[in-house]
Protein backbone atom coordinates (compact mmCIF):
# COMPACT_ATOMS: atom_id res chain seq x y z
CA UNK A 1 0.00 0.00 0.00
CA UNK A 2 1.12 3.35 -1.39
CA UNK A 3 0.84 6.37 0.82
CA UNK A 4 1.03 10.05 -0.38
CA UNK A 5 1.42 13.12 1.93
CA UNK A 6 0.45 16.11 0.21
CA UNK A 7 3.30 18.34 -0.19
CA UNK A 8 0.85 21.23 0.88
CA UNK A 9 -0.45 19.98 4.20
CA UNK A 10 -0.47 21.41 7.18
CA UNK A 11 0.07 24.96 8.20
CA UNK A 12 0.19 28.26 6.04
CA UNK A 13 1.66 31.48 6.10
CA UNK A 14 -0.84 33.00 8.64
CA UNK A 15 -1.05 30.17 10.83
CA UNK A 16 2.46 29.79 10.97
CA UNK A 17 3.24 33.46 12.17
CA UNK A 18 0.63 33.74 14.31
CA UNK A 19 2.01 30.54 15.86
CA UNK A 20 5.57 31.63 16.00
CA UNK A 21 4.18 35.11 17.21
CA UNK A 22 2.42 33.23 20.14
CA UNK A 23 5.10 30.74 21.24
CA UNK A 24 7.66 33.38 21.43
CA UNK A 25 5.26 35.82 23.51
CA UNK A 26 4.53 33.23 25.87
CA UNK A 27 8.34 32.58 26.35
CA UNK A 28 8.87 36.45 27.18
CA UNK A 29 5.57 37.16 29.14
CA UNK A 30 5.29 33.79 31.15
CA UNK A 31 2.08 34.27 32.80
CA UNK A 32 -1.38 36.14 31.32
CA UNK A 33 -0.82 35.23 28.11
CA UNK A 34 -4.45 35.05 26.48
CA UNK A 35 -5.64 34.51 23.07
CA UNK A 36 -9.10 36.14 21.83
CA UNK A 37 -10.79 32.93 21.31
CA UNK A 38 -8.72 29.76 20.30
CA UNK A 39 -5.74 30.51 18.03
CA UNK A 40 -6.71 27.94 15.06
CA UNK A 41 -9.59 25.56 14.83
CA UNK A 42 -7.34 22.56 16.09
CA UNK A 43 -8.37 21.41 19.40
CA UNK A 44 -5.20 19.26 19.78
CA UNK A 45 -2.93 22.49 19.17
CA UNK A 46 -5.19 24.66 21.68
CA UNK A 47 -4.51 21.16 24.25
CA UNK A 48 -0.70 21.85 23.70
CA UNK A 49 -0.65 25.66 24.15
CA UNK A 50 -2.71 25.16 27.55
CA UNK A 51 -0.03 23.38 28.89
CA UNK A 52 2.39 26.14 27.74
CA UNK A 53 0.45 28.67 29.60
CA UNK A 54 -1.06 30.41 26.40
CA UNK A 55 -5.01 30.25 27.28
CA UNK A 56 -8.31 31.25 24.83
CA UNK A 57 -10.28 33.46 26.37
CA UNK A 58 -13.45 34.93 24.98
CA UNK A 59 -14.83 38.91 24.91
CA UNK A 60 -16.86 38.29 28.09
CA UNK A 61 -14.79 36.63 30.25
CA UNK A 62 -11.94 38.80 29.55
CA UNK A 63 -12.91 41.35 32.84
CA UNK A 64 -11.07 40.76 36.19
CA UNK A 65 -8.54 38.44 34.58
CA UNK A 66 -4.42 39.50 35.23
CA UNK A 67 -3.67 39.51 30.94
CA UNK A 68 -0.06 40.29 30.36
CA UNK A 69 -0.79 39.93 26.28
CA UNK A 70 -4.08 39.21 24.53
CA UNK A 71 -3.14 37.45 20.98
CA UNK A 72 -5.92 38.28 18.03
CA UNK A 73 -6.48 34.95 16.16
CA UNK A 74 -5.03 34.79 12.24
CA UNK A 75 -9.02 35.13 11.32
CA UNK A 76 -8.95 38.71 12.48
CA UNK A 77 -11.71 40.32 14.73
CA UNK A 78 -14.62 42.59 14.44
CA UNK A 79 -12.96 46.37 14.59
CA UNK A 80 -15.69 47.13 17.32
CA UNK A 81 -14.28 44.62 19.36
CA UNK A 82 -10.33 45.72 18.67
CA UNK A 83 -11.68 49.37 19.62
CA UNK A 84 -13.40 47.65 23.18
CA UNK A 85 -9.96 45.39 23.65
CA UNK A 86 -8.14 48.30 23.29
CA UNK A 87 -9.73 50.91 26.00
CA UNK A 88 -8.58 48.07 28.41
CA UNK A 89 -4.84 48.97 28.90
CA UNK A 90 -3.17 45.80 28.30
CA UNK A 91 -0.54 44.61 25.20
CA UNK A 92 -2.49 43.40 22.26
CA UNK A 93 -0.66 41.60 20.23
CA UNK A 94 -2.44 41.28 16.46
CA UNK A 95 -1.48 37.87 15.10
CA UNK A 96 -4.68 38.58 12.25
CA UNK A 97 -3.34 36.66 9.17
CA UNK A 98 -1.92 39.54 6.40
CA UNK A 99 -4.16 38.37 3.90
CA UNK A 100 -7.55 38.26 6.11
CA UNK A 101 -6.42 42.29 6.95
CA UNK A 102 -6.31 42.74 3.24
CA UNK A 103 -9.81 41.57 2.72
CA UNK A 104 -10.25 43.95 5.97
CA UNK A 105 -9.21 47.27 4.74
CA UNK A 106 -10.75 46.14 0.89
CA UNK A 107 -14.57 46.13 2.72
CA UNK A 108 -13.69 49.49 4.42
CA UNK A 109 -12.14 50.83 1.14
CA UNK A 110 -15.86 49.75 -1.01
CA UNK A 111 -17.77 51.26 1.70
CA UNK A 112 -16.24 53.81 1.99
CA UNK A 113 -16.33 54.52 -1.80
CA UNK A 114 -20.28 53.86 -1.86
CA UNK A 115 -20.47 50.21 -2.87
CA UNK A 116 -22.55 47.81 -1.59
CA UNK A 117 -20.44 45.01 0.09
CA UNK A 118 -21.09 41.62 -0.74
CA UNK A 119 -19.17 39.63 1.44
CA UNK A 120 -18.36 35.71 0.15
CA UNK A 121 -18.15 33.46 3.25
CA UNK A 122 -19.50 31.70 6.26
CA UNK A 123 -21.49 34.05 8.09
CA UNK A 124 -20.49 32.17 11.49
CA UNK A 125 -17.09 32.16 10.93
CA UNK A 126 -14.96 34.70 12.84
CA UNK A 127 -13.48 35.84 9.74
CA UNK A 128 -16.32 36.75 8.22
CA UNK A 129 -17.75 38.23 11.41
CA UNK A 130 -14.33 40.81 11.12
CA UNK A 131 -15.01 41.73 7.46
CA UNK A 132 -18.44 42.14 8.06
CA UNK A 133 -17.54 45.00 10.72
CA UNK A 134 -15.89 47.20 8.46
CA UNK A 135 -17.87 46.82 5.31
CA UNK A 136 -20.92 49.16 6.15
CA UNK A 137 -24.60 48.60 7.15
CA UNK A 138 -25.80 47.39 3.84
CA UNK A 139 -23.20 44.53 3.77
CA UNK A 140 -24.35 41.12 2.34
CA UNK A 141 -22.57 37.72 3.04
CA UNK A 142 -23.59 34.92 0.65
CA UNK A 143 -22.76 31.36 -0.01
CA UNK A 144 -21.98 29.99 -3.43
CA UNK A 145 -25.92 28.63 -2.86
CA UNK A 146 -27.07 31.49 -1.72
CA UNK A 147 -30.14 33.53 -3.94
CA UNK A 148 -29.24 37.58 -3.93
CA UNK A 149 -31.84 40.10 -3.03
CA UNK A 150 -32.69 43.18 -4.58
CA UNK A 151 -28.58 44.59 -5.08
CA UNK A 152 -27.56 48.37 -5.36
CA UNK A 153 -26.52 49.34 -8.70
CA UNK A 154 -22.64 49.23 -7.16
CA UNK A 155 -21.79 46.10 -5.63
CA UNK A 156 -18.17 45.65 -4.29
CA UNK A 157 -17.34 41.97 -3.33
CA UNK A 158 -14.66 40.28 -1.07
CA UNK A 159 -13.87 37.03 -0.26
CA UNK A 160 -13.45 35.00 2.50
CA UNK A 161 -9.76 33.72 1.79
CA UNK A 162 -10.56 30.05 2.30
CA UNK A 163 -13.31 29.81 -0.19
CA UNK A 164 -12.62 28.05 -3.60
CA UNK A 165 -12.86 29.85 -6.47
CA UNK A 166 -15.30 28.23 -8.17
CA UNK A 167 -17.93 29.78 -5.31
CA UNK A 168 -16.75 33.42 -6.44
CA UNK A 169 -17.58 32.57 -9.99
CA UNK A 170 -21.58 31.94 -9.28
CA UNK A 171 -21.74 34.44 -7.17
CA UNK A 172 -20.33 36.74 -9.63
CA UNK A 173 -22.61 35.48 -12.24
CA UNK A 174 -25.22 36.49 -9.97
CA UNK A 175 -24.70 39.29 -9.16
CA UNK A 176 -24.05 40.98 -12.83
CA UNK A 177 -27.30 40.16 -13.78
CA UNK A 178 -28.36 43.14 -11.45
CA UNK A 179 -25.66 45.44 -10.43
CA UNK A 180 -23.93 47.61 -13.44
CA UNK A 181 -20.85 48.07 -11.67
CA UNK A 182 -18.98 45.67 -9.79
CA UNK A 183 -15.87 45.89 -7.98
CA UNK A 184 -14.22 42.38 -7.19
CA UNK A 185 -11.47 41.76 -4.54
CA UNK A 186 -10.25 38.69 -5.24
CA UNK A 187 -9.03 38.03 -1.53
CA UNK A 188 -8.86 34.01 -1.71
CA UNK A 189 -5.88 33.40 -0.30
CA UNK A 190 -3.40 31.56 -2.95
CA UNK A 191 -2.30 28.67 -0.14
CA UNK A 192 -5.99 27.97 -0.05
CA UNK A 193 -6.56 27.41 -4.02
CA UNK A 194 -3.11 25.24 -4.38
CA UNK A 195 -4.25 23.25 -1.40
CA UNK A 196 -7.99 22.36 -3.07
CA UNK A 197 -6.06 22.00 -6.23
CA UNK A 198 -3.46 19.13 -5.02
CA UNK A 199 -6.08 17.47 -2.97
CA UNK A 200 -8.67 17.36 -5.59
CA UNK A 201 -5.51 15.67 -8.12
CA UNK A 202 -4.42 13.25 -5.48
CA UNK A 203 -8.45 12.24 -4.74
CA UNK A 204 -8.57 11.48 -8.31
CA UNK A 205 -5.65 9.41 -8.02
CA UNK A 206 -5.91 6.99 -4.72
CA UNK A 207 -8.09 4.81 -3.03
CA UNK A 208 -8.54 6.56 0.11
CA UNK A 209 -8.13 9.96 1.45
CA UNK A 210 -7.18 10.61 5.10
CA UNK A 211 -8.02 14.68 5.59
CA UNK A 212 -6.36 15.59 8.72
CA UNK A 213 -7.45 18.44 11.03
CA UNK A 214 -10.27 20.07 13.62
CA UNK A 215 -13.53 19.05 12.76
CA UNK A 216 -14.33 22.49 13.78
CA UNK A 217 -11.91 23.30 10.84
CA UNK A 218 -13.82 25.17 8.12
CA UNK A 219 -11.06 24.81 5.52
CA UNK A 220 -10.24 21.14 6.61
CA UNK A 221 -14.07 20.19 6.35
CA UNK A 222 -13.87 21.81 3.05
CA UNK A 223 -11.12 19.76 2.14
CA UNK A 224 -12.83 16.55 3.54
CA UNK A 225 -16.10 17.90 1.04
CA UNK A 226 -14.28 18.56 -1.94
CA UNK A 227 -12.98 14.29 -1.76
CA UNK A 228 -16.33 13.15 -1.07
CA UNK A 229 -17.97 15.20 -3.83
CA UNK A 230 -15.33 12.87 -6.47
CA UNK A 231 -16.73 10.28 -4.90
CA UNK A 232 -13.22 8.88 -3.12
CA UNK A 233 -13.45 6.87 0.27
CA UNK A 234 -12.68 9.93 2.70
CA UNK A 235 -11.87 9.79 6.54
CA UNK A 236 -11.76 13.23 8.37
CA UNK A 237 -9.88 12.87 11.61
CA UNK A 238 -8.04 14.80 13.95
CA UNK A 239 -5.58 12.49 15.08
CA UNK A 240 -4.02 9.10 14.29
CA UNK A 241 -6.18 6.88 17.46
CA UNK A 242 -9.13 7.75 15.01
CA UNK A 243 -7.55 5.42 12.35
CA UNK A 244 -9.03 1.89 11.90
CA UNK A 245 -6.87 -1.18 10.39
CA UNK A 246 -9.86 -2.18 8.48
CA UNK A 247 -10.70 0.95 6.84
CA UNK A 248 -7.09 -0.46 4.18
CA UNK A 249 -8.10 -3.63 3.69
CA UNK A 250 -7.25 -4.02 -0.44
CA UNK A 251 -6.14 -0.72 -0.84
CA UNK A 252 -3.71 -0.22 -3.11
CA UNK A 253 -3.11 3.95 -2.54
CA UNK A 254 -3.59 5.93 0.45
CA UNK A 255 -3.56 9.82 0.07
CA UNK A 256 -3.18 11.96 3.19
CA UNK A 257 -3.63 15.85 3.05
CA UNK A 258 -4.30 18.34 5.86
CA UNK A 259 -5.96 21.44 7.02
CA UNK A 260 -4.43 24.84 7.13
CA UNK A 261 -4.53 24.46 11.38
CA UNK A 262 -3.34 21.08 11.07
CA UNK A 263 0.00 20.77 13.01
CA UNK A 264 2.92 18.65 10.91
CA UNK A 265 3.16 16.58 14.10
CA UNK A 266 -0.17 15.47 14.22
CA UNK A 267 0.18 14.88 10.02
CA UNK A 268 3.94 12.78 10.57
CA UNK A 269 2.22 10.70 13.57
CA UNK A 270 -0.82 9.48 11.06
CA UNK A 271 1.41 9.08 8.00
CA UNK A 272 3.52 6.85 10.42
CA UNK A 273 0.19 5.31 12.20
CA UNK A 274 -0.88 4.02 8.42
CA UNK A 275 2.93 2.81 7.65
CA UNK A 276 2.83 0.48 10.54
CA UNK A 277 -0.43 -0.39 9.29
CA UNK A 278 1.50 -1.58 6.05
CA UNK A 279 1.80 1.39 3.95
CA UNK A 280 4.99 2.78 2.28
CA UNK A 281 5.62 6.55 2.13
CA UNK A 282 6.47 7.04 -1.49
CA UNK A 283 6.31 10.70 -1.96
CA UNK A 284 6.08 12.39 1.93
CA UNK A 285 6.97 15.59 2.86
CA UNK B 1 -51.20 28.31 -38.71
CA UNK B 2 -51.01 31.54 -35.81
CA UNK B 3 -48.31 33.98 -36.00
CA UNK B 4 -46.62 35.64 -32.86
CA UNK B 5 -44.70 38.66 -33.30
CA UNK B 6 -42.29 39.79 -30.76
CA UNK B 7 -42.95 42.81 -28.32
CA UNK B 8 -39.23 43.70 -28.87
CA UNK B 9 -38.82 43.65 -32.62
CA UNK B 10 -37.06 46.13 -34.27
CA UNK B 11 -35.97 49.78 -33.30
CA UNK B 12 -34.10 50.39 -30.39
CA UNK B 13 -33.86 53.51 -28.33
CA UNK B 14 -30.24 53.76 -29.29
CA UNK B 15 -31.31 53.31 -33.04
CA UNK B 16 -34.85 55.45 -32.98
CA UNK B 17 -32.92 58.20 -31.88
CA UNK B 18 -29.90 58.24 -34.57
CA UNK B 19 -32.56 57.94 -37.11
CA UNK B 20 -34.78 60.59 -35.65
CA UNK B 21 -31.85 62.97 -35.79
CA UNK B 22 -30.65 61.95 -39.19
CA UNK B 23 -33.92 62.48 -41.07
CA UNK B 24 -34.35 65.83 -39.52
CA UNK B 25 -30.90 67.06 -40.41
CA UNK B 26 -31.53 65.71 -43.62
CA UNK B 27 -34.90 68.36 -43.79
CA UNK B 28 -33.07 70.95 -42.47
CA UNK B 29 -29.63 70.97 -44.24
CA UNK B 30 -31.13 70.02 -47.50
CA UNK B 31 -28.11 68.77 -49.87
CA UNK B 32 -24.77 67.41 -48.13
CA UNK B 33 -25.80 65.06 -44.98
CA UNK B 34 -23.73 62.14 -44.92
CA UNK B 35 -23.43 59.65 -42.55
CA UNK B 36 -19.87 58.27 -41.43
CA UNK B 37 -20.52 54.45 -42.78
CA UNK B 38 -24.06 53.18 -43.09
CA UNK B 39 -26.41 54.44 -40.31
CA UNK B 40 -27.52 51.42 -39.45
CA UNK B 41 -27.11 47.53 -40.37
CA UNK B 42 -29.80 47.54 -42.62
CA UNK B 43 -29.26 47.69 -46.34
CA UNK B 44 -33.18 48.47 -47.02
CA UNK B 45 -33.25 51.28 -44.57
CA UNK B 46 -29.69 52.85 -46.41
CA UNK B 47 -31.26 52.34 -49.68
CA UNK B 48 -34.41 54.23 -48.56
CA UNK B 49 -32.56 57.37 -46.89
CA UNK B 50 -30.34 57.58 -50.17
CA UNK B 51 -33.76 58.43 -51.97
CA UNK B 52 -33.55 61.51 -49.30
CA UNK B 53 -30.24 62.33 -49.62
CA UNK B 54 -28.82 60.77 -46.83
CA UNK B 55 -25.49 59.28 -48.12
CA UNK B 56 -23.21 56.79 -45.96
CA UNK B 57 -19.45 58.05 -46.67
CA UNK B 58 -16.26 56.65 -45.16
CA UNK B 59 -13.43 58.28 -43.55
CA UNK B 60 -11.32 57.95 -46.55
CA UNK B 61 -13.82 59.52 -49.03
CA UNK B 62 -14.35 62.86 -47.38
CA UNK B 63 -11.87 64.91 -48.81
CA UNK B 64 -12.92 67.00 -51.33
CA UNK B 65 -16.68 65.94 -50.48
CA UNK B 66 -19.20 69.45 -50.00
CA UNK B 67 -19.86 68.35 -46.67
CA UNK B 68 -22.87 70.31 -44.58
CA UNK B 69 -23.18 67.71 -41.86
CA UNK B 70 -21.62 64.44 -40.81
CA UNK B 71 -23.56 62.05 -38.63
CA UNK B 72 -21.79 59.93 -36.58
CA UNK B 73 -23.94 56.71 -36.06
CA UNK B 74 -24.99 54.65 -33.17
CA UNK B 75 -21.76 52.38 -32.84
CA UNK B 76 -19.62 56.21 -32.23
CA UNK B 77 -16.37 55.97 -33.61
CA UNK B 78 -12.70 56.01 -32.30
CA UNK B 79 -11.49 59.27 -30.47
CA UNK B 80 -8.83 59.68 -32.76
CA UNK B 81 -11.31 59.64 -35.73
CA UNK B 82 -13.43 62.17 -34.32
CA UNK B 83 -10.53 64.38 -33.28
CA UNK B 84 -9.59 64.43 -37.32
CA UNK B 85 -12.94 65.14 -38.74
CA UNK B 86 -13.36 67.99 -36.48
CA UNK B 87 -10.41 69.77 -37.44
CA UNK B 88 -12.23 69.90 -41.11
CA UNK B 89 -14.27 72.38 -40.25
CA UNK B 90 -18.08 71.21 -41.15
CA UNK B 91 -20.80 70.39 -38.77
CA UNK B 92 -20.60 67.26 -37.02
CA UNK B 93 -24.18 65.70 -35.31
CA UNK B 94 -22.93 62.68 -33.06
CA UNK B 95 -25.86 60.18 -33.07
CA UNK B 96 -24.00 57.91 -30.29
CA UNK B 97 -25.95 55.95 -29.01
CA UNK B 98 -25.92 57.43 -25.33
CA UNK B 99 -25.78 53.66 -24.07
CA UNK B 100 -22.66 53.39 -26.20
CA UNK B 101 -21.37 57.20 -25.07
CA UNK B 102 -21.05 55.52 -21.37
CA UNK B 103 -19.33 52.60 -22.23
CA UNK B 104 -16.88 54.23 -24.07
CA UNK B 105 -16.95 56.64 -20.80
CA UNK B 106 -15.96 53.67 -18.75
CA UNK B 107 -13.32 52.44 -20.59
CA UNK B 108 -11.66 55.81 -20.84
CA UNK B 109 -12.07 56.16 -16.54
CA UNK B 110 -10.87 53.03 -16.41
CA UNK B 111 -7.25 53.67 -18.36
CA UNK B 112 -6.92 56.55 -16.30
CA UNK B 113 -7.46 54.59 -13.47
CA UNK B 114 -4.87 52.33 -14.36
CA UNK B 115 -6.69 49.29 -14.99
CA UNK B 116 -5.92 46.69 -17.80
CA UNK B 117 -8.88 47.26 -19.67
CA UNK B 118 -10.59 44.09 -21.65
CA UNK B 119 -13.89 44.86 -23.59
CA UNK B 120 -16.32 41.73 -24.30
CA UNK B 121 -17.30 42.39 -28.12
CA UNK B 122 -16.57 41.37 -31.58
CA UNK B 123 -13.05 42.77 -32.77
CA UNK B 124 -14.43 43.54 -35.87
CA UNK B 125 -17.19 45.16 -34.88
CA UNK B 126 -17.32 49.56 -34.67
CA UNK B 127 -19.04 49.48 -31.60
CA UNK B 128 -15.53 47.77 -30.09
CA UNK B 129 -12.85 49.45 -32.76
CA UNK B 130 -14.48 52.84 -31.00
CA UNK B 131 -14.18 51.89 -27.04
CA UNK B 132 -10.79 50.31 -27.97
CA UNK B 133 -9.69 54.03 -29.12
CA UNK B 134 -10.47 54.65 -25.18
CA UNK B 135 -8.96 51.76 -23.41
CA UNK B 136 -5.50 52.67 -23.41
CA UNK B 137 -2.59 50.54 -25.00
CA UNK B 138 -2.83 47.33 -23.46
CA UNK B 139 -6.58 46.98 -24.05
CA UNK B 140 -7.29 43.05 -24.77
CA UNK B 141 -10.80 42.39 -27.25
CA UNK B 142 -12.28 39.13 -25.95
CA UNK B 143 -15.28 36.81 -26.81
CA UNK B 144 -16.60 34.45 -24.50
CA UNK B 145 -14.76 31.88 -26.15
CA UNK B 146 -11.66 33.82 -25.71
CA UNK B 147 -8.56 31.74 -23.62
CA UNK B 148 -6.81 35.08 -21.49
CA UNK B 149 -3.30 35.33 -22.02
CA UNK B 150 -1.31 37.04 -18.84
CA UNK B 151 -3.43 39.87 -17.25
CA UNK B 152 -2.61 42.56 -15.16
CA UNK B 153 -3.16 41.98 -11.36
CA UNK B 154 -6.00 45.18 -12.17
CA UNK B 155 -8.21 44.55 -14.92
CA UNK B 156 -11.56 46.68 -15.72
CA UNK B 157 -14.05 45.58 -18.09
CA UNK B 158 -16.79 47.18 -20.72
CA UNK B 159 -18.91 45.07 -23.00
CA UNK B 160 -19.83 45.83 -26.21
CA UNK B 161 -23.32 47.07 -26.00
CA UNK B 162 -25.13 44.27 -27.67
CA UNK B 163 -23.42 41.32 -25.63
CA UNK B 164 -25.21 38.17 -24.22
CA UNK B 165 -25.17 38.79 -20.13
CA UNK B 166 -24.07 34.86 -19.98
CA UNK B 167 -20.63 35.77 -21.91
CA UNK B 168 -19.85 38.41 -19.64
CA UNK B 169 -20.62 35.50 -16.75
CA UNK B 170 -17.81 33.43 -19.19
CA UNK B 171 -15.53 36.11 -18.88
CA UNK B 172 -15.11 37.24 -15.64
CA UNK B 173 -14.99 33.69 -14.55
CA UNK B 174 -11.92 33.27 -16.49
CA UNK B 175 -10.69 36.62 -15.38
CA UNK B 176 -10.90 36.35 -11.81
CA UNK B 177 -8.83 33.31 -12.05
CA UNK B 178 -5.70 35.45 -12.63
CA UNK B 179 -6.57 39.25 -11.39
CA UNK B 180 -6.95 40.21 -7.69
CA UNK B 181 -8.60 43.37 -8.42
CA UNK B 182 -11.60 43.20 -11.68
CA UNK B 183 -13.74 46.36 -12.02
CA UNK B 184 -16.77 45.43 -14.19
CA UNK B 185 -18.97 47.66 -15.88
CA UNK B 186 -21.98 45.80 -17.07
CA UNK B 187 -22.48 48.12 -20.03
CA UNK B 188 -24.70 45.76 -21.81
CA UNK B 189 -28.07 47.27 -23.02
CA UNK B 190 -31.46 46.27 -20.88
CA UNK B 191 -33.29 46.08 -24.30
CA UNK B 192 -30.60 44.00 -26.23
CA UNK B 193 -30.97 41.73 -23.19
CA UNK B 194 -34.73 41.77 -22.91
CA UNK B 195 -34.91 41.22 -26.89
CA UNK B 196 -32.83 38.34 -26.54
CA UNK B 197 -35.04 36.87 -23.32
CA UNK B 198 -38.37 37.24 -25.70
CA UNK B 199 -36.35 35.73 -28.18
CA UNK B 200 -35.60 32.88 -26.79
CA UNK B 201 -39.24 32.40 -24.53
CA UNK B 202 -40.74 32.55 -28.50
CA UNK B 203 -38.32 30.10 -30.14
CA UNK B 204 -39.34 27.29 -27.46
CA UNK B 205 -42.98 27.71 -28.08
CA UNK B 206 -43.24 27.78 -32.06
CA UNK B 207 -42.51 26.02 -34.51
CA UNK B 208 -40.85 28.08 -36.91
CA UNK B 209 -38.72 31.11 -36.05
CA UNK B 210 -38.65 34.03 -38.80
CA UNK B 211 -36.04 36.77 -37.58
CA UNK B 212 -35.52 39.99 -40.02
CA UNK B 213 -32.67 42.36 -40.00
CA UNK B 214 -29.66 42.94 -42.22
CA UNK B 215 -27.67 40.14 -42.89
CA UNK B 216 -24.59 42.23 -42.13
CA UNK B 217 -26.36 43.19 -38.37
CA UNK B 218 -24.60 41.69 -35.78
CA UNK B 219 -27.71 41.48 -33.28
CA UNK B 220 -29.92 40.06 -35.62
CA UNK B 221 -27.39 37.41 -36.67
CA UNK B 222 -27.11 36.54 -32.26
CA UNK B 223 -30.46 36.23 -32.47
CA UNK B 224 -30.75 34.03 -35.44
CA UNK B 225 -27.86 31.70 -33.86
CA UNK B 226 -29.67 31.72 -30.36
CA UNK B 227 -32.70 30.64 -32.50
CA UNK B 228 -30.84 27.46 -34.54
CA UNK B 229 -29.42 27.01 -30.58
CA UNK B 230 -32.18 25.77 -28.95
CA UNK B 231 -32.86 23.35 -32.12
CA UNK B 232 -35.85 25.71 -33.89
CA UNK B 233 -36.17 26.21 -37.33
CA UNK B 234 -34.65 29.57 -37.98
CA UNK B 235 -34.68 31.94 -41.33
CA UNK B 236 -32.92 35.07 -41.19
CA UNK B 237 -34.01 37.24 -43.57
CA UNK B 238 -33.89 40.93 -44.69
CA UNK B 239 -37.42 41.26 -46.52
CA UNK B 240 -40.55 39.19 -47.34
CA UNK B 241 -39.11 39.15 -50.66
CA UNK B 242 -36.74 36.12 -49.16
CA UNK B 243 -40.01 34.25 -47.72
CA UNK B 244 -40.95 30.95 -49.29
CA UNK B 245 -44.37 29.60 -48.80
CA UNK B 246 -43.11 25.74 -48.42
CA UNK B 247 -41.28 26.88 -45.13
CA UNK B 248 -44.58 26.85 -43.60
CA UNK B 249 -45.77 23.37 -44.51
CA UNK B 250 -47.46 21.55 -41.41
CA UNK B 251 -46.92 24.89 -39.36
CA UNK B 252 -48.73 25.66 -36.15
CA UNK B 253 -46.91 28.61 -35.02
CA UNK B 254 -44.88 31.25 -36.20
CA UNK B 255 -41.97 33.55 -34.66
CA UNK B 256 -41.62 36.49 -35.56
CA UNK B 257 -38.46 38.74 -34.59
CA UNK B 258 -35.95 41.48 -35.50
CA UNK B 259 -32.94 42.81 -35.14
CA UNK B 260 -32.23 46.40 -33.42
CA UNK B 261 -31.65 48.06 -36.64
CA UNK B 262 -34.99 46.81 -38.35
CA UNK B 263 -37.48 49.10 -38.90
CA UNK B 264 -41.39 48.83 -38.40
CA UNK B 265 -42.54 48.40 -41.61
CA UNK B 266 -39.97 45.77 -42.95
CA UNK B 267 -41.40 43.90 -39.95
CA UNK B 268 -44.81 44.60 -40.71
CA UNK B 269 -43.84 43.27 -44.54
CA UNK B 270 -43.21 40.00 -43.29
CA UNK B 271 -46.02 40.10 -40.81
CA UNK B 272 -48.33 40.44 -43.91
CA UNK B 273 -46.43 37.93 -46.14
CA UNK B 274 -47.18 35.40 -43.70
CA UNK B 275 -50.44 35.95 -42.97
CA UNK B 276 -51.24 35.74 -46.44
CA UNK B 277 -49.73 32.48 -47.23
CA UNK B 278 -52.05 30.81 -44.62
CA UNK B 279 -51.32 32.49 -41.20
CA UNK B 280 -53.31 34.54 -38.79
CA UNK B 281 -51.73 37.16 -36.44
CA UNK B 282 -52.79 36.16 -33.06
CA UNK B 283 -50.12 38.70 -30.48
CA UNK B 284 -48.80 41.20 -32.69
CA UNK B 285 -47.28 44.30 -31.93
Amino acid sequence: MEIITAKRAGFCFGVKRAMDITVEMAKKSGMGVYTLGPIIHNPQVIEKLEKEGIHPVQEDEIEGREISALIIRTHGIPCQVYDKISAQGFRIIDATCPFVKKAQRYAKLLKENNYQVVILGDINHPEVKGLMSYAGEDVLVVDEHSGLPALKSKVGVVVQTTQPVEALKKVLSKIVDQAEEVKVYNTICNSTALRLKETEDMARKVDIMVVVGGKNSANTSQLAGLCRSLSVRTYHIETSGEIDPAWFEGTDIVGITAGASTPEWIIKDVEKRIRDIGGKSCNGN
